[in-house]
């Protein structure tokens, strides 16, 4: 590795669109629900999608200490982490002009593990409180066994940048009087109503802080 | 690389969860909107979000013959390409056990240009009507500056996997009688009313290709 780090998260294309910002960088981590993670295994690049969590200034990964993820990264392999939130489909009257509006993070840095047991146990309640705020206090928090059995990678946040298109198309001069529809269908996700499982016992209803944020099921 | 090809893509974490059916990899590459390209550049990983397209048996991506992700594939550099499409959150009784429902295909490759002009034509159209099925027939169609000026790899479908989770959360047998909510929280993308651009000349309708898929705006 011969190159400044900072070409590896520079945005060049389409430098406009871009921000370092730790707010703009935050947002888009927090609103994520899912990064893909990419590292080298024997000279090859690897992608993988997997659940994360912002703390502070740390992008925290976590799952089985037998993952090759996990493992690999663990032992100092640099890592690249995306993150993509898709907001709109941008119609312009040329083919060639057809975008999307989105917000990105790209995030570049290397892994070290959160063994300390406060430190752990605040990751474990963001990832918790990430998938459903209030659910921290109300699931079964971790065993002994399951606490040592996860293995948390924390990167920082200190090598990252935003990319992020929105607003209409932008359409040649010349293109501007097609009579050609030009616009943003704007994409957004949403939640349907929460599926019980079918072996829940009866009378266990659906929490406050759930029917709070996605209804009744 | 030493190692096998098939290291790459084997699903070994929840190996039930995998699939190398054709099939099912083509119906996650044509659902998602948009991949995660990782290749290595100065050993180092880098990851890019970036729209796709599957045409046939190949994977194309497409853009600026400037942009850097392109220019190091088409040299050559083997790169891997993930898409997601999340479809639920799993709240389990223990929040060891909390979990996402979702469908992932992750490929590994080379890439080949796609010089030849009736399939690069070909990938065009498929960009196009990805986004919006029926615009292609509608929209300005590329000028040659355009057409020269846009470069498209193709990275052959050979080496890919699909995994994926759907169902209810899997608790302990010990937690079943929790007094705690278990079940999904179903996600999806939707479609807002379409946007028309500040500078639509009056009388341009919204299409019937557009209003049958996304309304009327």
């Amino acid at each position: 590795m011969t190159g400044r780090v900072e070409d590896f998260f520079e945005v060049r294309r389409h430098a406009e669109r871009g921000s370092y910002e730790r707010s703009v960088i935050d947002a888009v981590l927090d609103e994520a629900m899912y990064c893909t993670v990419g590292f080298v295994d024997d000279d090859r690049p690897v992608v993988i999608p997997t659940i994360h969590v912002r703390v502070g200034d740390t992008v925290v990964l976590h799952g089985s200490p037998a993952s090759r993820m996990l493992r690999i990264l663990k032992g100092g392999a640099p890592c690249a982490i995306a993150v993509t939130l898709l907001d709109g489909l941008v119609l312009a009257r040329s083919v060639f002009n057809h975008s999307m509006n989105y917000r990105s993070v790209v995030l570049f840095g290397t892994a070290t593990p959160i063994d300390d047991p406060e430190r752990k146990l605040e990751a474990m309640r963001g990832f918790t409180e990430k998938i459903l705020p209030g659910r921290w206090g109300d699931a079964r928090v971790p065993s002994e066994k399951e606490f040592r059995g996860t293995l948390m990678l924390g990167i920082p946040i200190d090598a990252a940048s935003a990319k992020m298109r929105s607003g209409p198309p932008s359409d040649e001069p010349e293109d501007l009087t097609l009579p050609v529809w030009a616009g943003v269908i704007p994409l957004r996700t949403v939640a349907g109503a929460p599926v019980p499982s079918p072996d829940l016992p009866p009378g266990v209803e659906v929490p406050d802080y759930l029917r709070r944020q996605f209804g009744d099921g």
